[in-house]
């Protein structure tokens, strides 16, 4: 049934339970300085891009234990003054790819930060940037149940962290108007934009489509597709695992992430939606702490709003930085 | 088999027979001479895309029976001096979409056109401009049977002619370079971009990837894949048309047209394409007349090289055009 | 879950909410109206069909437009006197097929009349009639987006007029009784019989299986199958159609056109049919304002009853011509 | 690959070596002669099938074992004398049905038989007639493998012997012109046709479309696709039966039954039908002793000719029997 | 959606109506007065396993129509004194395999039986035990519809008959302990369980797994997986057998066989499980009348509990025995 | 086609030129070396499986890095003298599970030792053991690309290294006969198998079911399953690193290794497997140096013999050491 989820009408009021583990902010600011430990070290390299209209740069910083993250950073050639910035997080399993995959915010005359997720890249894009952590136990291929059974040892703690301090790096460069950095991404990249709308103050703004990482126990009990998938696969066999898991993972959930979120958001939604379920993204958006608009797309599934949300994006940053100008 | 097709050392040689009526070069030089009948009238509307680093136009002009045809126009804002210039063609299903779908090339420093393809736009990216010719035999969803008995009728007489006058329409405008247009295409765009190559005298060069509308029978015969798959369900009904049907085709099949284009061309086929397969692209581009080169995608399917064929074709026209200057 | 939708004792009663245009009634008197200003114009032409128990005639007549409909006329062989009519319509695709294709109700004894579908007719069984009318709009694949952006240019319109006019020229020809005919079909012919029933006064009687084109709305909200699926598909990429999609849908729902029929009907539904789900058939059914009767198959999907059905169509309609004789 | 077999200018030439036992046709003749020591004892009981040009008849006859066998017989309303007709099998898994769908023959002015399948008939269309032997071996769901460990105990010994005395049942009735006795069928149906070609002298004419049951071992070896395939689940588990089944099959097989057929025939084949490879059945058809044609359908999966090969057996039938009047 | 069914605090208390015929009982008190008159005649031939551990026996019993029932006997080598034991039934379309297959609770050091399924073994693992009883009525591919129109004839009742003579054949055996004999499967394994349990007394336990065989009619409603589905696709051709299909099915529904099992049972049930639905497990679970425990997999489908299952099991039959002594 | 590969008589001369790196040997002589700076430190405690006929251990030793791997230990109960020993490794993403998942060769009287797979064990049986090592570039969900960029950090490196120190613990304990240890495994376990055969002198034998890892080239070449297709689609994104990934492979593939192995072997193979294609297995079989026997299942796929391969090996393993003894 392709609106297989809660209707409309009840998702805008859908407000679950949240489940914390009374640590949870603790967990957070211990991990990030931890991080901070590491010197962020940005490397900032002119790369030839072919791309006559803009500057483009290869980045390398550190994260999470220091691992060095590569990134892009394109500004209008030319550009001598800061400028207001997004920083963009990426879908699951792709990676940084070409300058050329970026141009949508650089076009429209914003700097243009992109962070490579570790690990990942080997899908739709190439990245280039490894983990070099291991698991600590026994893992679904995927990302999902890398570490999962410890907080500590996840996976995304590491991704969260890198994110956090890819809005770091990038508001250390000159052409980096700090006090105006909106951070982006869809699906995973918008699950880690979400994190880091909680983890970092000050950003002017969040742009988050159909993002994952929120409500994982419900999304494994009302979908069967990837990634969360991974967790089930994970459970069908680590049967003994399943409370274990969901505590590693509510550190890490979106729905408990966003009530700390305060910048000015635009997410979105599509009711179809098998990959990230309605009921998820509601779920976090509904407690999303900030100033807020949701576009809702009623017959897409996880493609969500594509084209048309980019057009949205464009106008929003444009209104955004125009009222706060 | 992933290496379904020939393997690579025999494509390199393998030029088929070409299947040509008589009438061929008579049957084009008729279809573009009627279709001049009707004044071009192309018109480019400024359009607010919220890009701060181009002008961005709303084009309408007439193609194919004066039906009006849509499109983009995009130039490094502030433009004053015709530039070189890219004029694209779409994949199967897809539509212009918006500016921003359009970006490599511009940012690139190039004027940009992009030719809408008419009855098309209803999968990946919209499109705004209908066919309102119908079909003059019973068809098979797709736009493959549409007119497919005779070559007066078939649908792609239209989208070839549609794509000279998008040619000639780039050309009238005053901050196009007419001396150095290059068309584009990847899939069914890089069918059209072959056709139009063969068909436009004077062009600076030709970008075509994975092309499509090329070896019509191989291909029903060596791949069970949409959209050469309509050909064959068409002909699973209509038993009695099948000489017919390859006679129409012929006129279209890029296996005759390649031999009639003579501008530089960069070509790319990918090994493990069921859709456009491998045999089909080389029955072309080793009867390409122009100079020619072709990036060769060995673990690829139908996407081909993706971004990577991006940042071979920027190159290229960067080397392209600074050769030229 | 095989059962999908609601459970049989709410689908008798479910009589959802119709949403109809004020000028319903207009659009399709005006409709007609134009049609009419083109003479039917029918030819009956004796066809060698090798069925010596039948006379066999191929039709063509004068539909929307004018355009020329084809179809067939079988009658037993020697007839002399006005005979009861079954004047059937297609399933979505197919086509007329040939004349041995459609001997049950000839073999039954009654004139026999079958109208191919314009445009369609390469799936299933071949069609021979074009639809000279191109698209006003950018299509999906199939025939149900084509025009639907107007009730006016809608693809259905043609159909549904041609039908209409398909009931007039069966009753101009001297062996069909036109006090007696019956119009009749399943799938897309169904929907076509129920316009039908609503658009033509005096029909005898309408045999109306696992009817499409009824309750648009619900349908693409819970099954994700072909052909409404089309419509998903196009609203997925036009996603500011919506509204006005659903608006042109209205003039043409079964839920609209069944409150406007009044002959016999038999109809039949399916409970585990995903493709014309059990409550958008009751939608309709309910609403039907003739008498009327119901098969209800539990264990079966699109297929429906099939033979069990012709069967019940036989003696339903030896039924109905004994109690009027 | 759509042309995945041979190609047909090898088709035409392939005559593979035949593997039969020594006591190939003492197995049929003790075969035949142990079911004739049943008596046939064929009745006719009228059937209201509410068609009107048709004496329609429910059959029951003594197959093998004496087993009784159901069918349907039609005969044009009225007739008192001797007719050709055309005897029908079914394939697989199908059953008899209802009279009304079995009227093209009928239509024609043939006394039209049916048999239905032992055991089967639950699928496409209802049967009425139990295989009342069990298995002598474990089996595969499905009848392939029904017995398969002995000549003897197959399921298909069955089957075979009771088409044979489908014809004696038909040969016996009064309007029945028994030297004129087409049989006829298409896959399992066609299978069928073929082993009675061999097995009854004195027939007019068979009709094989697209037949099933001929080339075993190629079929499991070049086709993934039931029914064969039952035989290749059968043997991924009975890893140590592949000889004895083989054995056990070859007494069933079109290759060795075809040549000692002498019946005019007329075959049809598709060149992209997975479920009967055309190998395995030109195999038979070019050892068939007969006067032969076949019909070649190039686009064409299982579905084979469909409607076009009624339209060329209809007309076959015709000219067969205008020549031998 | 994973959790397709009723939520777990549901299931815990879910009871449905029992649907019994007056002459339940009487129909298999005389089902196995008949098999009884038969002669058991076990055999137990030694068996060259390469076991060193284990002494083993290839059995043959007369089951069901004194038809003989092949099994396997495992004891610890040397073994002199009556052992507990463990009489084991299979899942769907498998068989007895050999010896090294049924490890677990030999190596536990129970005398360990294995009863082969009639007419299975062709899937997973190959059995050697033919059906020789033919089907009364048409059927579906597969087990659940051979002779499904009259109790009397129906598959099941042989199946049911031989597994509870696969008891009183294990029970006469020297090595046996006739007061200590736990009976057990998964799945089709499952159902046969439960319904000797019913219909034996004096069992010592009972260790049934993801049963199949309970709730014949809500599982073909609410999932339309094999084998339940083989039910569906035979009532969506035999459309008129609907009331005596669930007649016959009722005898052998584990529904109304748990109300008569008396001897300690351990279920288990997996919520994912869409080949074996958790309200028909809980349906039986819920009706049974012995001391009773269900181990409940959240994340699994039908493989259910697997190796951790085994394991509960392994302890669960430790607890049993010791608690007993 | 299910013979997809070469015809049986091919392969069994099917002998491809291998491509070794000049310090192929040097690589694993340094690689074994450094693992063996860790001391082994293997622990053997005594586990309570409730498997009364056999004493069973929880494993742990130190494999590659001085990293803890899991395993098992079972040997019959009250064992006091050394065994023949069978080494098991598992199959891709397979952990070690339960003892009793290891039965056969325990109740074959054989001293069983199972390595668990590090970073495995999510899929089918649980595994205990992490990688703790992580990625050195950007990899495909799954192992097969962990590390591809460098044989010094590919995955497999690790796993064969560990698999080394599981015979080296094996050997280590009393009850193990040191000089009649077997190794064992199919698929990737085979593959693994035939590595140590390779790099362990002294082994008794070794049991390479259908193996992995082995002709990796050809693999991605003819076939598009997992796990071979995980390198598929890291190439088909990292399109620049084809000829890097293929020398790191170089190190790890069975056709390069199979010649250093002298242990008497017994292969499978099976015709039908797209997992582990036959020319694959046979590349290595051909190469491989010892005294060697092969299984050859025509009709199955990657399940090879299953319960007929352990026959087999039971068998062979009692004719090796009554050989031996």
């Amino acid at each position: 049934m392709p609106l297989f989820d809660k209707p409309l009408s009840e998702l805008r009021e859908y407000r679950p339970e949240r489940d914390e583990q009374p640590d949870f902010d603790a967990f957070w600011q211990r991990t990030l300085a931890e991080a901070r430990e590491h010197p962020l070290d940005a490397e900032f390299t002119p790369y030839d891009a072919a791309l006559s209209l803009l500057d483009v740069f290869d980045v390398r910083y550190s994260g999470w234990g220091g691992h060095r993250i590569a990134g892009w950073f394109l500004v209008p050639a030319g550009t001598t003054e800061p400028l207001p910035t997004v920083v963009h997080y990426i879908g699951y399993n792709g990676g940084r790819g070409f300058p050329h995959d970026w141009l949508a915010t650089a076009a429209a005359g914003y700097a243009t930060f992109v962070m490579d997720t570790r690990g990942q890249g080997s899908a739709g894009t190439p990245g280039d940037t490894p983990d070099p952590v291991g698991g600590a136990n026994a893992q679904t291929p995927g990302f999902m149940t890398r570490g999962v059974l410890d907080p500590d040892d996840y996976y995304y703690r590491r991704v969260y962290t890198d994110a956090v301090r890819a809005v770091e790096a990038a508001a250390g460069h000159p052409l980096v108007d700090e006090e105006r950095i909106v951070v982006a991404g869809g699906s995973q990249g918008g699950g880690i934009t979400q994190a880091v709308a909680a983890l970092v103050p000050g950003l002017a703004g969040a742009m988050i489509d159909v993002p994952f990482l929120t409500g994982f126990r419900r999304a494994t009990e009302i979908v069967d597709t990837m990634p969360y998938g991974e967790i089930v696969k994970y459970l069908a066999i680590h049967r003994d695992h399943e409370e274990q898991v969901f505590r590693t993972l509510s550190y890490f959930d979106g729905t408990n992430l966003a009530p700390r979120g305060t910048a000015p958001a635009l997410y979105s939604v599509a009711m179809m939606d098998m990959t990230c379920p309605p009921s998820t993204v509601f779920a976090s958006y509904n407690h999303y702490a900030g100033p807020k608009e949701i576009r809702v797309w009623t017959y897409n599934k996880h493609e969500g709003g594509q084209t048309f949300q980019t057009r949205e994006q464009l106008r929003w940053l444009r209104d955004l930085f125009k009222n706060e100008g």
